[in-house]
């Protein structure tokens, strides 16, 4: 049986991070929202998940993984879990919970990317809360970006084996993790993550490795990686970059 | 060599989840920033652990956990990392990974509260954001509020082993975070918290159960139990209930 994804389908979201694990793993997966409703696919199936009283055990959102018996939500977990079966993580249990605490913290830069567009309520419209987006911008633009940046960067350059991935000598899921937050925030923010940039060159290039990696080279020019847009996590607001 | 947790000195905050883990399973540990600076304790050496460019896998932001040679950041890693030696979550991955899950979604829960009294810049003082926090606090006692503990009254009205617990049939860390986010917010909005808790009544029984725990309640009555306060994650602003 190919893994489950359950994510919203018109954007890439927290779902992308579960994605890219997998494409980059090469891994048969399943996107299921994104599929056809007769074939028992599509947003229903996800929904099931959700808001069927016969989960035992349900996830309050999205991404849901589903893997045989297995259901789990939230996009880190999802990661923890994956991440041995993919081979996606180094084998110590020290390796595992670095990786994890490091995914932990882009999964923080993530929210804090969110807020941006909505800082006053998650069920309002950005158009209901501009002025407050302005201002929530302008600190997350000039000290949350690179806060975060500047960590991933320390975290390079500390690792004793080397700075072309974060933990260890080989590819993990925080590596992937990495490149979707840097290419979310250049969507968003080009310029503050431009000039963010300029001082974190590990972060940059390691951002280029991933995406020069084979497999993921091929899903980032298939149609399967959905284009960025206004909908999802990452919104380019040219009124909150600068 | 006694676990050592490193936390904020004067506030619950996220290290409150560590805090009642430990003390839960009633093992040593130093609260090492509300020690002596004299002995090595304080807040400097909290600030090595995150400033010091020695640290090879320095955690961005407290609760840090120090176990030997173990430096773990982010909460929910911790709890991750403490959950089987303390005996505070089940055997099987099935098991630890719910339960991790439950204890990141209470984790989003608490950082909605957070954004309640910071919606614009965590860097500013609330009272520089009072107009949006006024806005953002509105839809969290509206919708969040009832949203989260709605979720967790239906994991334990679904518990094929009961409904004492929110995994399996044993104490686990996210009991203790349930309870502690529901002090939170009983603390921060006790209007809307206590409307919402007539309608999940295992809740708030579960609530009840933790602080009976003969240990919890032993640590609640002691000085070790820092006071909820306005520096804090749950803050009492009057304004911000209804």
């Amino acid at each position: 049986m190919p893994y489950e994804l359950h994510y919203w389908p018109g954007i890439q979201g927290r779902g992308e991070f579960v994605r890219l694990a997998l494409e980059a793993a090469g891994v048969p997966y399943v996107d299921v929202a994104r599929g056809d409703e007769s074939a028992g696919q599509g947003v229903p199936a996800l929904l099931h998940y959700l808001n069927d009283g016969s989960v035992t055990r349900p996830p309050l959102a999205c991404p849901v993984l589903v893997d045989g018996k297995h259901v789990i939500g939230q996009t880190a977990a999802i990661l923890l879990y994956l991440g041995p079966r993919l081979k996606l993580v180094g084998a110590s249990e020290a390796d595992r919970l670095w990786t994890h605490q490091i995914q932990l913290t882009i999964a923080d830069a993530v929210d804090q990317a969110h807020n941006t567009h909505h800082p006053v309520g998650l069920g309002l419209y950005y158009e209901d809360q501009k002025p407050e987006a302005l201002r929530a911008a302008q600190e997350f633009r000039s000290q949350r970006i690179p806060k975060f940046l500047g960590w991933l960067e320390a975290i390079l350059a500390r690792n004793p084996k080397g700075s072309q991935h974060l933990v260890g000598a080989r590819l993990s899921y925080a590596d992937l993790s990495l490149f979707q937050l840097v290419e979310g925030l250049l969507y968003a923010f080009p310029k503050a993550t431009r000039r963010a940039l300029k001082k974190t060159p590990l972060v940059l290039a390691l951002r280029d490795r991933v995406a020069g990696h084979r497999r993921v080279s091929l899903y980032l020019r298939s149609e399967r990686r959905i284009p960025f847009n206004e909908d999802g996590i990452f919104r380019r607001y040219p009124e909150l970059d600068g």
